[in-house]
């Protein structure tokens, strides 16, 4: 028999957002994998380090930081194969995801070089979208409005044409495209319908307009667009 | 001093998936709010009915299902009320969400009705969305991929403009809108890519092609259209 490798997602930082079904996997874990900034810390397996237990054997997932393909392909292809050894030998395997493992996750390399071969299931987690509204206290969208979600890398002209005419937009991923989102938003005149939000449910987390956001932003940030004044309310 | 309301999401409908957060929040309240269908039953209620105490006090807030929007603004209104006059009395309410509070839920209606008045904390949940995703095996984004969110009883020609030329899209809310998002996504030579699902991690959890979905639909129910291969795989 061989084991099943779960995909769990942890919520946006905070561990108290950890689900009950995920803490329990977490718990009673005999193998956990997780991702790590290649020779660095690991965001996920900080959110759920209470719950690992100290007899859990570990697999690091080393990867690099580059827009590069094959380094991170590398990568995975690596974690697959210890990951692959121990559903082989009939051990679960249980992998730390932060946020949703199936938004913006890197658990979907995993899944697609494992699914085809072992049991995988996936453990949904509160996605840092919501959790940044909810800290921000901007609901997204509400009966026929549409929420368009963007990661910040996109070219510039393409931003802009997505957000134009969008109701309720996310733009994920900041880090150093920061001034270009600014820029856009300013260009459309959506300045003062743009929050921006660092870290949320974090240490550290910071909420602003996005007209006093610092210069520069992590890659956990995002821009809330909100559609404005809803008639319904 | 005025107690805080708290808008807790409770995940798509498995019990297992409510944060650790939200569950303690339940477990210890005095006071709990929700929705119910006018008369009927209360999906939110029925998610958290194991963790509400026997000794809580239960503020029902019947909402019409209907289109119109003075009745359901007359019901949040007496809901709000109702919650206003507990916060008054320095009573914590703990407010029931399906999903997660701020992305098509109920509770930015009270949200807007309170907030301005009382201390509110929202408690971000699973969303059904990355819920379905999960249960389907089915990544939403990654990368630089964006991802659309739409409401079924959008009109055919905004669907189709939105869903063409989109990423990753989800289509919600489907009940009686299911055949015109069939006929649009067939329209569109997507038929291959969009799956159906209904009543994501609930009993009676159904998951197939569009293809071969049912003819009519619950509302609780809805389409993932991926983006097809991905090159980084």
């Amino acid at each position: 028999m061989t084991g099943t490798l779960y995909g769990v997602g942890l919520g946006p930082g905070d561990p108290d957002l950890i689900t009950r079904k995920a803490a329990r996997l977490i718990e009673t874990a005999r193998v956990v994998a997780y991702p790590a900034l290649a020779g660095g810390n690991s965001f996920a397996r900080s959110i759920a380090a209470g719950l690992i237990p100290a007899t859990a054997r570990e697999i690091v997932m080393d990867v690099p930081m580059t827009s590069a393909r094959e380094p991170a392909q590398a990568a995975y292809d690596k974690g697959a194969a210890s990951i692959a050894m121990a559903l082989e030998q009939g051990e679960d395997v249980i992998c730390l995801c932060e946020g949703d493992p199936f938004l913006f996750g890197s658990f979907m390399y995993l899944h697609a070089r494992l699914a085809p071969r072992f049991a995988v299931q996936v453990v949904p987690g509160v996605s840092s979208l919501t959790a940044s509204a909810a800290r921000a206290g901007l609901p997204l969208a509400a009966r026929n409005e549409r929420l368009t979600v963007l990661p910040a890398p996109l070219p510039e002209d393409e931003l802009t044409a997505r957000i134009e005419g969008a109701d309720s937009v996310v733009v994920l991923k900041l880090g150093r495209h920061l001034a270009k989102l600014r820029r856009v938003i300013d260009r459309l005149g959506l300045l003062d319908r743009a929050t921006y939000v660092e870290r949320a449910t974090l240490e550290g987390e910071r909420i602003c307009p996005l007209a006093d956001a610092p210069a520069t932003a992590p890659y956990f940030s995002m821009i809330i667009l909100t559609k404005g004044a809803d008639p319904w309310l």
